[in-house]
C-alpha cells in the first residue's frame, strides 16, 4: 500500500483550511444578512433522482460517482447542490414560500483532471424559491456584490436575460431549432472574440445576413441605459422589460453591474436573468460566481408547472486561489499566543486557561522543550506572540511577552497581559 | 421516480441546520482556543488505505461504501476522520510536531439503520500527534469539558487507562489471550451491571476465583484519590502512574473527571488513556464524546514504530438531539428584522441595505404581499421584529417597528432604529 490521495482530490493543510474557512464564513455571514437560511442535504442521493431528465442531464451524469448500498439500492454522490434542493422542496410541499436557502457543501464530478479542476470541490449556493418578481434577482446580485466587497475583491458583474437573448436571435432570423446552438456560440464572444464567433456561426450553417444582424445586436456599445434604449427600438421583449426593471433596482441598491447582451451562460435551464462575476486584477480569469433564474426546473422536476426560482453559486476553490494570490497571507495557525513554561508548567497551564476564558487562542508547550526549540516552533508556525513564564519572574507576578514580529520583549503582570492582548489581537 | 432520500440519511431543515451550525461553531471555537488547526481531507479515500489492516478493521470495512472512478480505481467513502489524518501525516513527513489538528466532516457507514443511527453523520475530531506526555491527554480532556460547558450541558467525564486495565487483569490471573475478550465484557459493567458481567466472564471460561478478583478490582469505591491509593497497593503499573499524573493535571485545570477502572472503550487501538463523556439530565444516554491515546496506530499504519497520538471525537448528531431536547428552541430563521414596504419598496430596500451595513440579518417582502399576509409569514418563521415602512410615516422620517413577541409597536426614525436594534438584538 502506498499512501496516496484519490486522483483529482487534495487535502487542505491547516494554513489552507484556515483561509478557506474564512472565505466560507464571510459568504455565510452575507447570506444570513439577507435572510437566507442553511439547508443541509446528504452528500449522496438516490441515482434515479440525479438521473431524472429534469436534473443535470446526460453530460453531468456521465461524471457522476455511482455506487450501491448493501441493499443494492443505486446511489450516487451529488454533482451540485441545486438538484438536492429541488428534491427537498418536492418532499416538503408545505414549505413556506418564499423559501430562501443557502447551502455549503462538497460536490463530486468524476471528470478529467485539469489545473484547478478537482473531482471534489466546494460550492456555496444561495437561492430563493417562490418569487416571480425581479426583486429577487436584484437581491441575489446585490448580495453577490456585498460578498465580494467583504472578501476584498474588485469585480465585474455581467447581467443578461435569456428571454431577451432568445427574442433578439429570433428577430435576426435564427430559426427556433438553432436557437440553443447559436446561444452557445455567442457565449464565447468575451473569451474568443468576434471572428471566432462569426466563423462558428457560419459553421453552424447560419446565413451571412443573419450573422451580421446577430453581431450588430450582441456587440452594441454604450452604458446600460444606452443599450436598453437601443434594443427597445429593435424589438419589444418581456426579457428587455425585466432587464430594465432589474437595472433600475440595482441602481437603487448602488450595485455596479454591466448589461452584456452576449452573456448566455451555457446551462439550458435558465429562463430569464443570467449573471456572472469575474475578478479584476487577478490571474483567475474564469467566472468565480454565476447564476440566474430557472423558473421551470423545479416545477418540471416535480411535475408541478412553473416554480419560480433564482439563485447563484460561488466557486469557493477559485475564490480561494484568487484570495491567496491577492493577500499573500501565510497564517499557518489560529494560535495567537504560545506559552513556554520554564519550570512552571502548572502555573503556565493556569495562565493558558485564563487567557482562553478571555477568548484568546492559546497553545502551550506540552513536551518540556527548551526555550530555543520552542521559539523555533512558534516561528515556523507564525504565531504572533510567545509568552515565557519563568520562576523568578512569576515570584514578582510577572510574565515575559515576546512580539515575534518586532522581536520586542515586555515584562507584565498576568492582568496587564489580558488587557494588552485584548487591545493588540482584535 | 419517487422523491426519496437514500435509506438511512436525512435532510437538516433550516431550523435544524441552524442549531447544528451553532453546535459546530462552538466546538470549532473551543478547538481553536487550544491552538488546534483545521485539516480538510476528501470525503472519499483510496480503498487500499481504508482497507489497510492498521486502519479500522474488518468490521468497519464491511460497512464501507465502495465505488470506482472512471479509471477503475477502487475508492470508498471515509468511515471516520482518524484514518485520513494518519494518511495525511504519512504523506507529509516533514510536518511540524506536535501536530494539533481538528476536523469537522461527514463520515459514512453502510450499516443497519436504527433510531439515531444514520448512514451519514457528522464527526468533530480533535487530535494531537507527537506528544508522549500526559499533558496532551489532560489538554484534550480539559478542552472537552470547556466545550460542553459552552454548549450548556452538565456532563460526566469518565477516565481510565488501558495499560492499567491490562496489568490489573493479568494480575487477577486472566490469561494474555483472553485479555481482549475480558476487556470487552468489563466495558459492559456500567450499562448492564455486575451480574451480567459475571455471567459473561463465566461464559468466556474464566474461572470463578479470577472473576471474583476482577470484580473486586473494577468495582473499587471511593474518590479518585482513594481508588488510586487502593490500586497502588495491588500492583505497580505504568498505567497507574499515568492516571495519577493525569488526575493531578486535571486537578490543576479544575476539570471534574471520574476515574472509572471498568471503562475500557471497545476499540483495540487504544494504548493508554481512554475517556468517555455522558450527559446528566438528558434522554441521550449513550456517550456523546469519546477518545483516548493510540500511540501505535499511526506508526504501524505508516510502518514507522511508535507515533504518539491522543484525541477525541464529538458525536454532533447525539449532541444535537440533546441540545434540542434541552433548549426547546424553535428558531426557524436567522432573520431578525422583516421589512414590509407599504408602497415604499425602493425606500425600504435602502433601509434594508443600511441595516445590513450594521450587520443585522434583514429580510424584506419581495413579492408585494399585503401587511396581514406578511405578518403571517414573519410569524410562521418566528422572526422577532417586523418593520412597516409606510409612505405617510416616511414623510416624517419615521418607520414602525413591531416586536413580534410582545406585540408592541413603536414609531422611530431610521437612525433610532439602528440604535434600538443594536441594543436589543445582541
Amino acid at each position: 500500500m502506498t499512501l496516496q490521495l484519490p486522483k483529482g482530490t487534495r487535502d487542505l493543510r491547516p494554513e489552507e483550511a484556515i483561509v478557506k474557512n474564512k472565505i466560507v464564513a464571510t459568504l455565510k455571514n452575507v447570506f444570513e444578512m439577507y435572510g437566507y437560511n442553511p439547508l443541509e442535504t446528504p452528500a449522496f442521493e438516490r441515482y434515479d433522482i440525479l438521473a431524472s431528465k429534469y436534473a443535470g442531464g446526460a453530460e453531468i451524469l456521465k461524471e457522476t460517482f455511482k455506487f450501491e448500498d448493501q441493499g443494492k439500492r443505486e446511489l450516487c454522490l451529488r454533482y451540485d447542490l441545486t438538484v438536492p434542493m429541488c428534491r427537498f422542496v418536492g418532499m416538503n410541499p408545505n414549505i413556506k414560500l418564499p423559501f430562501k436557502r443557502y447551502a455549503i457543501g462538497e460536490v463530486f464530478r468524476d471528470g478529467p483532471v485539469e489545473k484547478a479542476r478537482y473531482r471534489q470541490f466546494t460550492q456555496c449556493d444561495v437561492d430563493v424559491v417562490g418569487v416571480t418578481e425581479m426583486t429577487a434577482d436584484a437581491e441575489i446580485i446585490s448580495l453577490t456584490a456585498r460578498a465580494f466587497k467583504k472578501l476584498g475583491f474588485d469585480i465585474v458583474i455581467k447581467v443578461n436575460n435569456r428571454k431577451l437573448l432568445n427574442d433578439l436571435l429570433l428577430n435576426t432570423g435564427v430559426k427556433k431549432d438553432k436557437l440553443e446552438t447559436a446561444l452557445l456560440t455567442i457565449d464565447k464572444l468575451e473569451k474568443f472574440g468576434l471572428d471566432v464567433v462569426k466563423k462558428e456561426l457560419k459553421d453552424k450553417k447560419i446565413d451571412n445576413k443573419t450573422i451580421k444582424k446577430i453581431i450588430d445586436v450582441i456587440n452594441i456599445k454604450g452604458n446600460n441605459k444606452d443599450k436598453i434604449n437601443t434594443l427597445k427600438k429593435i424589438n419589444k421583449s418581456e426579457g428587455l422589460d425585466e432587464i430594465e426593471e432589474l437595472f433600475s433596482l440595482l441602481n437603487i441598491l448602488n450595485v455596479n453591474a454591466e448589461f452584456d447582451v452576449s452573456l448566455a451562460r451555457g446551462l439550458s435551464y435558465y429562463t430569464g436573468t443570467v449573471m456572472e462575476v469575474t475578478l479584476k486584477n487577478s490571474s483567475v480569469k474564469t467566472s468565480v460566481c454565476a447564476g440566474g433564474r430557472y423558473d421551470k426546473m423545479i416545477g418540471s422536476f416535480l411535475g408541478k408547472g412553473d416554480y419560480p426560482a433564482v439563485g447563484t453559486s460561488f466557486g469557493v476553490d477559485r475564490i480561494y486561489d484568487a484570495y491567496v494570490e491577492k493577500n499573500k497571507v501565510e497564517q499557518k495557525t489560529v494560535t495567537k499566543v504560545y506559552i513556554v513554561p520554564i519550570g512552571t508548567f502548572n502555573e503556565s497551564l493556569k495562565i493558558a486557561e485564563e487567557l482562553r476564558n478571555e477568548n484568546v487562542n492559546v497553545d502551550i508547550d506540552l513536551t518540556g522543550k527548551g526555550p530555543s526549540k520552542n521559539l523555533k516552533y512558534a516561528n515556523t508556525l507564525g504565531i504572533p506572540y510567545v509568552l515565557f513564564v519563568g520562576e523568578e519572574e512569576l515570584k514578582q507576578d510577572k510574565v515575559k511577552l515576546k512580539d515575534m514580529n518586532s522581536g520586542k520583549e515586555q515584562l507584565m503582570s498576568p492582568g496587564e497581559l489580558v488587557l494588552f492582548l485584548d487591545k493588540n489581537l482584535s
